[in-house]
């Protein structure tokens, strides 16, 4: 692992990595956040993942995170969205699909098999690589996201039970199966089966019987792609047919950025910080 | 003027804005940063004034401070930090000289006199226009800033008694006379009159005799452009031996970037409330 940047922030430290992931069979980058009490010994993980076009920075940079994790001493993962520099023709095309757009889910299709594998990365090699080289206990881990991420956060921890103590979401793609976005990228990673997309759809999953944590999503009301790509009610109807619990707090004038991100970021580490404590 | 960006955020506005500067001779952008309290009447201006290569959005983008302008019902202006688009031979050549370099002063040597008037623009033009179009009170005004805009906070603060009842910086660049980027900046906008320079230094000036309301300084001691460009030692001297009310505190670890911004400027923020409450 090679740190590529390191910054004192919040008395902790934002530090940039990259390292040659086995999974993606590429070098994969991630930012850490190390709250300062981690000076001390090893402290809980929340992970967080971003949304379409953005990176392990995107978040750290935008988000204004770190404050409200080093008072509560926690460490913040953010991981890339994809691979990157994978060769595959038409990979840097669209910014919806390909590099940027991994979707967190191993892809099944050609020619994104091999690369495409960020479920794996994310909940099985990432862990391993922080349990390694960072003062954090894995085995106390939350999970977040935006957007792409969300839908990332609700799937993976769906589909990992008990692997997060906590889960939320910030303006997810609650039905993927459902809207553009998710048909884009399930027809190019995964083909044309619907079985199969389905077990990648929060919506679909807690339909199906899996649970988590109770649930914390925000959402924007004059986010352009709410009715389009997100579909928050759909995820809401599923909770309540299934007993899933799912706080969904709708805000008046709120767009998709990183300004309604900033906005409700503290109430999402309270909300996993309470989980992780204990 | 035309509004290019608006978000909701922390319960305020974040709006990014363009209007045809008189001053500059060039359009212009900056944002503006309105909490709740601007819904009910008008509130104080905090200027913000960002370093070498960054524009309008940089800080709105990286520091995280609306959340403590929301709180403290204080609007945060953040102007560009030059004319840009001037057809100027070389001016987007170098990263501290030109577009995104203007140094917060009136140049008066050619080709840069007719465009490159920062200290008019954002101490004159400015304020008129946010009166005319926000619900502010430009009378109740505090200024600070990093770096190149430490310097032009620190400085517009000095040339202008009385305009700015608080005033603080985020290493700032101390002494530009006697540092490189300040060579370089003064040369080229004022020629090699060394007496013009140090009417833009603010060691100088508190040298001569200005004052400003206390201030408040933070350094990080991780910083690579310290010793070379920025000196907080030498206003620390000059304020000790004029009398002038200086607050400077060195933080060990932290450098030059955002990340540094991001952990103090909550400080910043409540420094300058209580003097903008009054």
């Amino acid at each position: 692992m090679k740190t590529l940047e390191e910054h004192a922030c919040f008395g902790g430290t934002q530090g940039f990595h990259e390292h040659a992931s086995d999974t993606i069979g590429l070098p994969m980058r991630f930012g850490v956040y190390l709250p300062p009490q981690a000076a001390r010994g090893p402290v809980p993980v929340l992970y967080y993942l971003a949304g379409l076009t953005c990176n392990e920075q995107t978040f750290a940079i935008k988000a204004g995170a770190q404050q409200h994790a080093a008072r509560l001493g926690i460490a913040l993962v953010t991981p890339d969205t994809s691979p990157r520099g994978t060769g595959v023709e038409g990979a840097d095309q669209d910014w919806d699909f390909g590099h940027g757009a991994g979707f967190y889910l191993d892809a099944t299709a050609q020619p994104y098999a091999r690369h495409w594998r960020m479920e794996s990365y994310v909940a099985r090699e990432l862990p391993q690589v922080l349990q390694r080289h960072f003062a954090v206990d894995t085995a106390r881990a939350g999970i977040f996201g935006h957007s792409m991420g969300g839908h990332g956060a609700l799937t993976l921890a769906l589909r990992h039970p008990g692997r997060y103590r906590s889960v939320s979401a910030l303006a997810p793609i609650c039905a993927p199966s459902e809207v553009p976005w998710g048909h884009k990228a399930f027809t190019g990673y995964l083909g044309g089966h619907r079985e199969a997309w389905s077990t990648h759809d929060a919506v679909q999953l807690v339909r199906r019987g899996a649970r988590v944590p109770p649930l914390l999503v925000d959402q924007g009301l004059a986010d352009t792609f709410l009715a389009a790509q997100l579909r928050p009610e759909r995820l809401e109807e599923a909770c309540a047919a299934a007993g899933q619990p799912l706080t969904l707090r709708r805000h008046a004038g709120y767009d998709h950025g990183y300004f309604f991100v900033a906005s409700f970021v503290a109430d999402h580490l309270a909300h996993h910080a309470e989980a992780l404590a204990a």
